[in-house]
């Protein structure tokens, strides 16, 4: 294809997508394709001869669209919001379009000083201090793994150069709360820790993380002979959006010599906001930091936002550096090859410096206050309505809700919970996770789309009555 | 941003796309920026208020693409080729705008279905058997650490679910060549067998691991009562392209009941054209393979196949199934988070997708052979020069090559060739990457970026003669 016919299906594609995003809201929410549909549309094998754009668009159409699940649909509610701005999608457009990769600072030298500045634009907003560094990684799972191997060749002192975890004599333990994400046992059992040494830390009443318990679960592996290794905080659960407490935590890693990682995926966007930052107060006391501007923020998936206070012990962790890819500059500047797992590196840095120049901090600031007012407004109108629960503080922009009908409970109330919620989100007109509290099932309604205004929340929540009543 | 100031602004930066690559070949290659030039250029914080598209744009030109060094350059000879195709940039906006996620199928089944129907277009371009079920990672070091894990799994018995590597008496230990590619040690690293348990087997003057020093170093280890785990075959090496007999390899590890690995990052590409395929004889023996669409097919960065024997095994080592990501589909539908690490997934198969259709696979065959032909073209004007040699076989695109003026070895070779081949990138007409090769400098061409054809080839070989000639 030459730049000339690019040019051509280029702004037609343009069109398309504005077309899309325009029209987001008249389309349903979830996809209600059948399980096998949309392969059965697909040709079983790939073509000899080339296509033209009419066909392959009039299939993205025809085939594709439907079977999408609209996370920037205005009455997306489900698991938690995955903006994708649109200042950050011409970012990310300039990043493919220009085609370049970061093997190494000389491979592309815009691509990591840019990615430099921008992450410490993020750490300024987000009000961390200067003995944070920054990169962009894919996903929180895939920081959170990479978190857990630096504390477990912290905690080894560099076994990888030795026998690695199988010449260990003593097994290192990772404590987390009974509510962390499903990536962080994921990241303990890849990084080889095992389920046996992987602790979920007891919660209280508002499903953070107890440090009493934590403290307790901490000597009984030490007398039991085993060492502690690495904590994870949750800063905002996903299930609740539940803040375990950093300071407190924070003391115990440093008097324990533990690693510390806080887990703000989700509620680390929130920090742009002054007024949030309690939240995690004590935040200094951590050792990395994993968020998503790839949530709330805006900025288009995959930017996930890893701090370290330590980037040499990641690097010694992360490095590698055969002939072909050193370089004369080597000792000057940063190789974030060597901050990550994957070799080849995309230009992220330019969909969240485009997003944070075209949109301003302040008008980011704004739209998350928005979201958080929303919530606070339908946590007040389920609290006031006879049978309805909010069953976790509400302290952002997630509420966990259910119906509690006279005489309902046990797996006649999960029917009943199930029932409405998967009618709401058959109907089309709105998306919603349920999920698992104390062992039974409730509805997250989780705001913060970029399209949602209070009228998208107040016609939800007309919806949420009939649709529980009704069912 | 609403639609349609997107529309305004995407159109602008349509065009500034397709001027871009349209001037591509009247630019240096590679950057010529100082460490910390383009950082000191852009401001130490981020704006309060919202920027103009104009000023944005116009800091991309003036600050950030002097910093780019050129992977689309039509003079680009180094690393690998990373080719950005086109109507794969297409496919990548297509995603971006869309903006939805992969979490579950649930969460959007047509990002799935897709990846199902063209990693298996794909399989079959590469004249892989129906025994193969693909997903696309990010990376070949991911995947590459993907197998790793579940090699450690399958040999430790599901040991993550017990003490984990913690808890194994005997040491598990994976073989790979001396010439495999760094991150097949990073990876055996990251996963925690350890340094003095992996194994750089020797190879043959043709750079390809030996299997009878593979059988040997086996051997040993279970005679000194380690535990062989896993065998990375590297089907085409980062510094020469050589090939690592898969057949006797796949035989062995069958023999040991030990997991293969193919590493085909880069020569993967090279299999949709029959003529290739018997460098990778006995493929079907393997467990696992990877290759990168995103270097030489074209496919926009980051698209990373990996294929799998038994998804099965694959998703009890990855898997985690917390409640707030079940869906009532879960038993009728693949979940690609659980097929790799991260949770959120882009929807990547749009840019395999789009290439495939819009080329048609007749095209990408045609390409690649014509960047065989210049290769073989380049080896011959080489073979015939005096003081010139060619290191390594030549069987795919890539030269190894050295200049040896009679008189000069040792360090004084060594600086002769960095020497030239500096010369070359700081020129910005061509770039190329130098290695070590059994312990002295060599240069690599790697030719194969997109735009360059026969006439590119003449003009670095005579440039390279007179680099040498001056040096
Ligand atoms: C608290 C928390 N941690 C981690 C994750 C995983 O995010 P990712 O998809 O970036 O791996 C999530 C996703 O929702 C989350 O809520
Ligand atoms: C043989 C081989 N394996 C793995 C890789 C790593 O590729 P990636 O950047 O996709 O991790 C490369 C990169 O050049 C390679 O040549």
């Amino acid at each position: 294809m030459t730049p000339e016919e690019f040019r051509a299906v280029g702004h037609r594609l343009i069109d398309w997508i504005a077309d899309y995003r325009e029209g987001l809201a008249d389309r349903p929410v979830m996809a209600r394709t059948e399980p096998g549909e949309i392969k059965a549309m697909l040709p079983a094998s790939p073509p000899e001869q080339p296509e033209g754009f009419d066909a392959i668009l009039a299939d993205v159409d025809r085939i594709l669209v439907p079977g999408l699940t609209l996370w920037q649909h205005p009455s997306f509610f489900g698991y938690f919001p995955s903006n994708v701005s649109l200042p950050s999608v011409l970012g990310d457009f300039l990043s493919t379009g220009l085609g370049v990769l970061g093997l190494s600072w000389q491979s592309s030298p815009a691509l990591t000083e840019l990615e430099e500045v921008a992450t410490d634009w993020m750490r300024q907003l987000l009000g961390l201090s200067e003995a944070w560094s920054g990169v962009i990684q894919d996903t929180a799972s895939t920081s959170t793994l990479v978190s857990l191997l630096c504390a477990r060749e912290k905690a080894a002192g560099f076994a990888m150069t030795r026998g690695g975890l199988q010449g260990e004599p003593t097994p290192l333990v990772v404590y987390a709360s009974s509510h962390a994400h499903s990536s962080v046992a994921k990241a303990a059992l890849l990084a080889g820790f095992g389920r046996d040494n992987v602790r979920a830390v007891p919660h209280d009443e508002a499903f953070a993380m107890r440090p009493d318990a934590l403290d307790a679960a901490i000597r009984r592996d030490l007398a039991e002979g085993r060492r502690p290794c690495a904590i994870v905080a949750g800063v905002g659960t996903t299930a609740t959006t539940a803040f375990d407490p950093i300071a407190p935590i924070a003391e115990l890693a440093r008097e324990h010599g533990l690693w510390l990682h806080a887990d703000a995926a989700m509620a680390g966007s929130a920090m742009i906001l002054p007024e949030c930052r309690h939240l995690w107060e004590g935040i200094e006391g951590a050792d990395t930091i994993v968020l998503n501007p790839h949530k709330w923020l805006g900025v288009a998936f995959d930017c996930s936002l890893y701090y370290v206070r330590d980037p040499e012990h990641l690097v010694r962790v992360m490095s590698t550096n055969p002939s072909y890819l050193q370089s004369s500059a080597d000792g000057r500047v940063k190789n974030y090859r060597d901050w990550g797992i994957p070799l080849g590196r995309r230009f992220r840095a330019l969909k969240l410096w485009f997003l944070l120049r075209a949109e301003g901090a302040e008008a980011l600031r704004a739209r998350l206050r928005r979201d958080l007012a929303n919530a606070a407004w339908l946590a007040d109108q389920v609290l006031a309505t006879p049978h309805w629960r909010v069953l976790a503080p509400v302290p952002l922009q997630t509420l966990c809700i259910r119906h509690e009908p006279p005489g309902l409970d046990g797996e006649a109330l999960d029917r009943h919970t199930l029932e409405w919620v998967e009618a709401i989100n058959r109907s089309g007109s709105a998306y919603l996770t349920p999920a698992v509290l104390d062992g039974r099932w409730m509805v997250r309604v989780s705001i913060g789309a970029e399209l949602t205004e209070r009228s998208h929340v107040e016609i939800l929540w007309s919806k949420i009555r009939r649709a529980a009543g009704a069912a």
